[in-house]
């Protein structure tokens, strides 16, 4: 007889999969529904108790994670005739994982009122990380949710997560999935940024290997970057690790908040439009590493470089640049989004660090950012030429190449509508909306 | 025995088949040389003579001009050994009316003094307007030069262009090529601008026809739109009119030249950006209408629209706050720009109105904006929210039907970094770099 309690578990694509057994292998009686056979056969094989019916699924259980991939399938999921709702005892506590307006979560605890269920502790906690991590419990968890809910349940999001990366974000619910979506514009641009250096450097005639090799571990790193840039090499998109219409469905609940509250989002925007060109060409279901061949057909771990060292150097130099400037702009674009939404910033900045979202630049300049949106001026008027002059040599020798660069153009115009006298707090006033 | 002076001409291709031609049928003696045989040959049965060396072209000709596509070729033309400098006589007149960036127009005429060809009067003039009115002598020009040079060369100028339609810029050499460049900014936006808002209304189930008769004589209005739309409908891109690799390369000259001055251009870098796709799929040699397959392969006329007469009202609608959100930035884009170079604004204000930039936004809110430069602050706080709101339920409709929208997003960050209280003041603000 275990001591552990029950838990109910629904959607176990690649991240659910990944949280559902790690607490099975923590020793947790886990009942897992999924709408997709195989996957129950695997969980089941896992030391998971398999289920066809969500209300089943939620039978007698106090816990219950709810990790589906959108707002319109947790809709279904919980409020369905035959959903998680109608199936959790009272008193129980009702995690929402899956990354979904914060309006959605919002709706959530209201229609729970509105249907007499006021008596489920509801938890908003989007994570982030991937599926790796996912298994092996060192997620990074942004919750927002009442005291009493957090009391009572909280100690299932510490098995998730590794303690530096529970992120419990004041304001209740919302607050949480608005943490995770301010961290997705990071992700987002981020993402888009690998295939664009990569495609770039293609054409410039440079072997991936050597861009990887250049980029992890300098200034123009990023999570992404090294996470992506693994599959990327291998061409490793079928179906990879994370599907085109996953950041694809984050960056659109980002641009749709920013055009709900009026606030710019132009790299994100751009970054949206390069994912539905995606989906146009079928890379949908691929990974997201794979949307590389929106610049070359060609493998970019095959290309033999016939540059001379010097040549190879001078054209690495380029790629750096392209993802400095970007990853500035990012941090500007997530940071102030962030502070425009009340989001904690000290918060905001540890939590992207240490996850997915982080960068060289983000930790650097980002620092900086928010003491300037903090009142503390110290690093106001720190120069951003080296950026802009960066961007500018880069792009011109894309002009001169025909090669397209969506996002490092929607840097170089921020940067060079942030003035002749370019630094961090005219960067940062182009987004501040009165 | 003609009282008409002969005339040299080098680039016989759509626009100067249709200048050369002109001329002839004004009663010139018109040589011509061109690199393709075959037009020499139709030049020759237009009454034109034809010539295969560019020194004998240019040989005891007083007049002279030059319409090749890129400055690369006017360089070659106009200095290689056996080039058009070589053969013109003492005291010709030399026209330069090919799109170049003004640094080049500058060097033509350091180049000639540093020669020992001092002597030859050059004017800086490129032009506007397409084949058609190449052909029947209406086209924009747009000249720089001395008073000299006009006072002798300006005849021919008259010749090519209606009484209107000639725009002496003061400013000497490159001072046309500024005004050219500045309305190509507006023709660089507004041509990609159909090929979206055809792309989009084909995928919305609109059938092609309808959205011509919805924006043609509409506030949507743009000169592009009228003349492209034509060819877009029939699917006469090959090769058309006009092709990609022109626009592309006019576009090149404004993105350069902003780099090089640190101004912002975002709409014409979002739009350089979709040429050089739409080169990649080999559209390059084919009309610039032809980019709507971008967007979608099927042919926008052929298009059975199974929509109630309200919805496809509603949604003719959405295509209109496309083009009009897009003018609108457009026009701000090209004013402040022109405005940064010390183009004289209102020349370039009559000049577009009536030219190929020519759109009902930039008559309207262009005038407007010219006020507000030139510190008239009638309309400086028109509130420009009805363009915001129209383009985020457009784009609100594009997210949800996955329909990229490049220009259209650009245009929607820079009226939401206009801020809350968006006006042509706080628009034109995000352009005005001190």
């Amino acid at each position: 007889m275990t001591s552990k309690p029950a838990i109910g578990f629904c959607g176990l694509g690649a991240m659910g999969f990944g949280m559902a057994t790690h607490l099975v292998k923590q020793g947790y009686p886990v009942t897992g529904f999924d709408v997709y056979a195989p996957t129950l056969e695997r969980f089941s094989q896992a030391g998971g108790t398999p289920s066809t019916s969500l209300s089943e699924s939620a039978k007698d259980k106090q816990y219950y994670i709810c990790m589906v991939a959108t707002a319109q399938q947790a809709e279904q999921a919980l409020f369905s005739d035959d959903g998680i709702v109608k199936g959790l005892p009272k008193g129980s506590v009702l995690y929402l994982t899956s990354t979904v307006p914060s309006s959605y979560a919002q709706h959530v605890e209201k229609k729970l009122g509105h249907i007499g269920r006021g008596d489920i502790y509801f938890i908003d906690a989007p994570v982030s990380g991937g599926a790796i991590r996912a298994g092996e419990g060192t997620l990074s968890i942004m919750a927002g949710a009442s005291d009493a809910a957090f009391e009572k349940g909280k100690f299932l999001l510490d098995e998730l997560t590794a303690p530096s990366k529970l992120f419990i974000v004041a304001g209740g619910i919302g607050a949480g999935s608005n943490m995770k979506m301010v961290h997705q514009v990071l992700a987002a641009i981020h993402i888009i940024s690998v295939s664009e250096a990569f495609g770039f450097a293609a054409r410039l005639g440079l072997n991936g290997n050597d861009v990887r090799e250049h980029i992890v571990g300098g200034k123009a790193w990023s999570w992404m970057f090294e996470n992506r840039s693994v599959r990327t090499l291998k061409e490793d998109y079928f179906p990879g690790a994370s599907a085109v219409t996953i950041i694809l469905k984050d960056t659109g609940i980002i641009t749709s908040m920013a055009n709900l509250v009026d606030f710019p989002v132009p790299l994100c925007s751009i970054a949206e439009q390069l994912y539905i060109t995606g989906l146009d060409k079928d890379f949908g279901p691929n990974d997201d590493a794979g949307l590389v061949r929106l610049w070359t057909s060609q493998p970019v771990a095959s290309i033999q470089s016939s540059l001379s060292e010097e040549d190879k150097q001078a054209k690495l130099e380029l790629v750096s640049n392209l993802l400095n400037g970007i990853h500035l702009c990012a941090a500007a674009e997530g940071i102030a989004f962030a502070k425009h939404l009340g989001v904690p910033l000290a918060q905001y900045y540890e939590l992207c660090v240490e996850a997915a979202g982080g960068s060289v630049q983000y930790k650097e300049q980002g620092a900086n950012m928010i003491d300037i949106l903090e009142g503390k001026h110290g690093q106001a008027a720190a120069n951003l030429q080296s950026y802009r002059d960066g961007l500018k040599v880069t792009i011109a020798e894309a002009r001169d190449k025909k090669i397209p660069l969506h996002l490092g153009n929607g840097a170089l115009s921020l940067l060079e509508q942030a003035g002749k006298d370019v630094n961090l707090t005219s960067l940062l006033k182009l987004y501040s909306v009165q």
